[in-house]
C-alpha cells in the first residue's frame, strides 16, 4: 500500500493531470492520494496559493476581490473542462471560493488559514472527480472526516497523536481516497494549516497513519542531486539515502523538504521516494531508515553560505567555571541562535548565521561578549560557507577525511574549521565563501563521476 | 636583566649546587634567583617538601617529630658543610625548622602552608650564603620584604595586583636577590602558598614585577620534547614555541608547567626559556608571545588518554530551543565538566574525562540525559585518546590537515573526532586509545625527522 503525494507543479494544468492520472492508474497499491493546490503552469505564472493570499488581503482591507475570485475559479474551471468533470463539483468549488469573503474578518485567527487551505481542498475535490471520469473509483475526503486533528496554532499546526489511529480506520476503503494537503482541523472544528511545505507533512502523516509500505512524493525533479547543479555540471541524482543523511543535506542547502515534513514517516520508519511526475520511469531518490553503505559511502556534498564565526580566546579559559554558559547567555539575551561551537583549550568559536545580525546587533553582541568575558582576543569573521560531505558510516571510513582534505588542499582551499565526530553522517568544513565553488567541485570529483 | 629559577632536582645536593653557582656566575644579567626546596638526589630519595609534610602531620597528631626534623636539617647541613657557609645561617635554619612544631595547631589555617614554605625559605637563605662563599654579592630576601602580597587562600594563593609595583622597587639592587619560591604573605602577614608548581609561579611573578627581558627556568631536561619519548625514540626538543602552543601541548599531557604558573609572565609578554641545569650549553626551549612560523609550522604532537564520548542524536534536535542548555544543566547538576562538544545537525557529542565517572555516576548521567532529552540515540564510548598537532598559524596552512589525516589513514587509524577551527594553534583528533602510539608515530614522522 502506498501514499502518493503530488506537488503544485504536477497539478498545474490538464496536461500535468493526465500524467498524474496515469501514475495513479499505473499501480493498484496507490490507494491514498495527497494533493497540493495548483502550482505554476509556466515560469511567470502565479500559484493558486498566491492568488488566495492576494484575495485574503483584499478581503481584509475591503478592496475589490472579483479579479482574484475570477482568476482562482478559472484555474480550476480550465482543468475541470478538459476532463469534463461532473458539473456539481465545479459548482461547489465556485461557491466555496466566493463564500470565503463573507467570513468574519475580526477576531478570526483562522481566517487566513481558511483562505489558504481552500486551494488544496478544492483541488482534492476536483481531482477525485477527474479520477472518476477516467474510470478510477476515487472519492474526496475532508481532513476532518479523515480524523486529521491538529493543535490550534494557525499557520503552524501540529498533528495530534490520536489522529493516527483515526486515520488508520480508513485503511481498507475500497475507493482511492483523495486528501487535500496542508491543513487539518482543531478539536473545535477550525481549519489550521501546517507550516510551509505543508502538503508534504500531510502525505507523511497519512503514510504513518495508514502504515503504508511506501510514501511516494512526486515533484518536478528526478530526485535529490549529489551536488548543487549550480556548481557541478549535470550532477548525478542520489539513488538511496537515509533520513539522517537527508537531514544533513537539507541543512546545507538541499531544501527538498521542509525540516519537519518527514517527521511522521521517519518515526513510523516508512521509506519515502522522491519521483518526477514528468519522468516517472526514473527510479528517483529513495529515503530509508537504513541502507547498505558498502557501495556508496558518500551520498552527497552540500554547502550553504552566509555564516559568521566569532572567535574568543582567553588564556586559561578552561579554568573559568561557566565560561561557555556565559557565552550562551549573551546569545540568548540578544535572541541569537548559533549553529556550532567548536572549542579549543583556551578558545572557542561560535558559528552563526549572518542573517541574524544587523550592524547594530553585531556591535552590541561584540560589546557584551567583551564586557562579560574579558577575553584576550575577540573577533568576528564574515562570509563563511559550510560544506558538508554526507554519508552514513563516515566515521568507520578511515580514508574519507583524508581524501576530502587532500582534495581541498590540492585546490588551495583554506579550512577555517572542521567539524567531525559529532555527526556520524557528515564531515563539515568551514571555508571562505569565495572558495565555495572550487571546494564543491574538488569534492564532487573526488567522490563521484 | 633575567630571572633565573631552579627546580628541586637542581638544588638537591652540593654537586648540583656547584652547577647552579656556575650558571649564576656565567651571566651578569642573572640578577634574581628563585629557588625551590631541595629535591631528590637519587630516584629513591625523598624531597624536603615531602619530609615537611610528614613532619607537619606528626605535629598535628602529636607523634614524635625528631626523626623528621633531624633528616630535614641534615639535608641543609650537608650542603652548607660542602660550601663552608657561615655558621649563623645553618643556626637560623635549624632554629626555624625546630620551631615549626611550637606553632598553634588549632584554628590555624596557615599552619600547613607555614610548614611547607619553610622548605623554600630556608633553601633561599642557604643559597644566598653559598653564593657569598663563591664571591658572588647575593642576599636572601623574604617575600614579605619583596612585597609579594597574596590572597588569603591557603594552598591556593593568588598574587595581588599591587605586588608587581612593590617588586619593581627592588629592580636596581646591587646584590643578586635570592628569593624563595612557592609562597607569599597575606595582607595580615600570614604565609600562604601557591598551588602546585608554586616556585614556577614565583619566578613568573618576579619576572613580571621586575620587567626583565627573560625568565630562565632551569630543570633537569633539555627542553620540551616535540613528542612523547615513550612513543618516539629520542624525539627532538622544541627550539621555540609560543605561550599558546605551550598551553595546547600542556593540556594534552606535556605537563612542563602547572597551568597557571606562567600567567604573570604571559600577561607581561616576557619570554621564558626552559633549560637543563645538567646541560646548560643546550639552548633549551624558548617560550615567546610570537614566533616566526615560516620555518616550523608544527611544533609538537601531544596526546592524552582517558576520555569518553557521549553521543546524543535526535531528529530535528536543532529545532528544540535550549537543547544544549539542558545537556549542560545535567552535567552541572552532577558536577561533571566536559572538554569539548562538537555538534552536528541532529546530534551532539560531549567529550569528557573518564576519571570523573564512576559506574554509578555514569549510569545516573545516562539516565538523566535519556529522561531530560528523550533522544533517538544515546550512547557512551570509553577509552578515547585526544591527539593534538600543535602549531601557530595552523589554519593558514592548507596542507597540514591533509598531511595529518593522510598519515593517519595510511596507518589505518580511525578518526572518532576532528576538532579544528576553534583553536588557531592546533588540530585535535579523537581516536581509540589502542591506536594512540601508532597515531603519534605516524604524525611524528610526517612533521619531524
Amino acid at each position: 500500500m502506498k501514499v502518493v503525494k503530488f506537488g503544485g507543479s504536477s497539478l498545474a494544468s490538464a496536461g500535468q493531470l493526465e500524467k498524474v492520472v496515469h501514475i495513479i492508474k499505473g499501480d493498484v497499491q496507490r490507494k491514498f492520494v495527497v494533493v497540493s493546490a495548483p502550482g505554476k503552469r509556466t515560469q511567470d505564472d502565479i500559484k493558486v496559493t498566491d492568488l488566495l493570499i492576494a484575495y485574503y488581503e483584499a478581503t481584509l482591507t475591503h478592496l475589490p476581490t472579483t479579479e482574484f475570485t475570477q482568476e482562482i475559479i478559472q484555474r480550476y474551471q480550465e482543468i475541470a473542462d478538459a476532463f469534463q468533470v461532473e458539473k456539481a463539483i465545479m459548482a461547489e468549488i465556485k461557491e466555496n471560493i466566493l463564500s470565503l469573503q463573507t467570513l468574519p474578518i475580526t477576531n478570526n485567527p483562522h481566517l487566513s488559514d481558511t483562505f489558504l487551505a481552500s486551494g488544496e481542498n478544492n483541488n482534492a475535490k476536483l481531482i477525485a472527480g477527474i479520477l472518476r471520469t477516467q474510470g478510477v473509483a476515487a472519492r474526496y475526503i475532508n481532513p476532518k472526516e479523515l480524523g486529521m486533528i491538529v493543535s490550534d496554532e494557525p499557520g503552524n499546526a501540529r498533528i495530534l497523536q490520536k489522529s493516527y489511529e483515526q486515520i488508520y480506520a480508513w485503511r481498507n476503503e475500497s475507493e482511492i481516497l483523495v486528501i487535500p494537503g496542508f491543513f487539518g482541523y482543531t478539536e473545535a472544528g477550525q481549519i489550521c494549516t501546517f507550516s510551509r511545505g505543508g502538503s508534504d507533512i500531510t502525505g507523511s502523516i497519512v503514510a504513518a497513519g495508514m502504515k503504508v509500505d511506501l510514501y511516494e512524493n512526486f515533484t518536478d525533479v528526478d530526485g535529490i542531486y549529489v551536488s548543487h547543479p549550480g556548481f557541478v555540471h549535470e550532477p548525478e541524482t542520489i539513488k538511496e539515502l537515509t533520513y539522517r543523511e537527508m537531514r544533513e543535506l537539507a541543512y546545507a542547502g538541499f531544501s527538498v523538504f521542509h525540516d519537519e515534513a518527514l517527521m511522521p514517516s521517519y518515526r513510523a520508519k516508512i521509506p519515502v521516494v522522491i519521483k518526477n511526475t514528468n519522468n516517472p520511469q526514473h527510479p528517483g531518490t529513495l529515503i530509508t531508515t537504513k541502507r547498505d553503505i558498502s557501495q556508496q559511502p558518500v551520498v552527497g556534498i552540500a554547502s550553504d553560505q552566509g555564516f559568521a564565526s566569532i572567535y574568543i580566546s582567553k588564556y586559561l579559559m578552561n579554568r573559568e567555571i561557566g565560561f561557555v554558559r556565559r557565552i550562551l547567555q549573551v546569545f540568548e539575551d540578544l535572541s541569537l541562535s548559533y549553529e556550532h561551537m567548536p572549542s579549543g583549550i583556551d578558545d572557542v568559536s561560535i558559528i552563526l548565521r549572518e542573517r541574524q545580525l544587523t550592524k547594530e546587533s553585531e556591535e552590541e553582541l561584540m560589546r557584551r561578549l567583551a564586557f562579560e568575558l574579558d577575553p584576550d582576543e575577540l573577533r568576528i569573521t564574515h562570509g563563511l560557507s559550510m560544506i558538508m560531505v554526507v554519508g552514513e558510516g563516515m566515521r568507520q571510513r578511515v580514508g574519507i577525511t583524508a581524501e576530502s582534505t587532500s582534495a581541498l588542499a590540492r585546490k588551495h582551499v583554506n579550512l577555517e574549521m572542521i567539524n567531525q565526530g559529532s555527526s556520524e553522517v557528515s564531515i563539515m568544513f568551514g571555508i571562505q565563501e569565495v572558495q565555495e565553488e572550487k571546494a564543491i567541485r574538488a569534492l564532487y570529483y573526488t567522490f563521484f563521476d
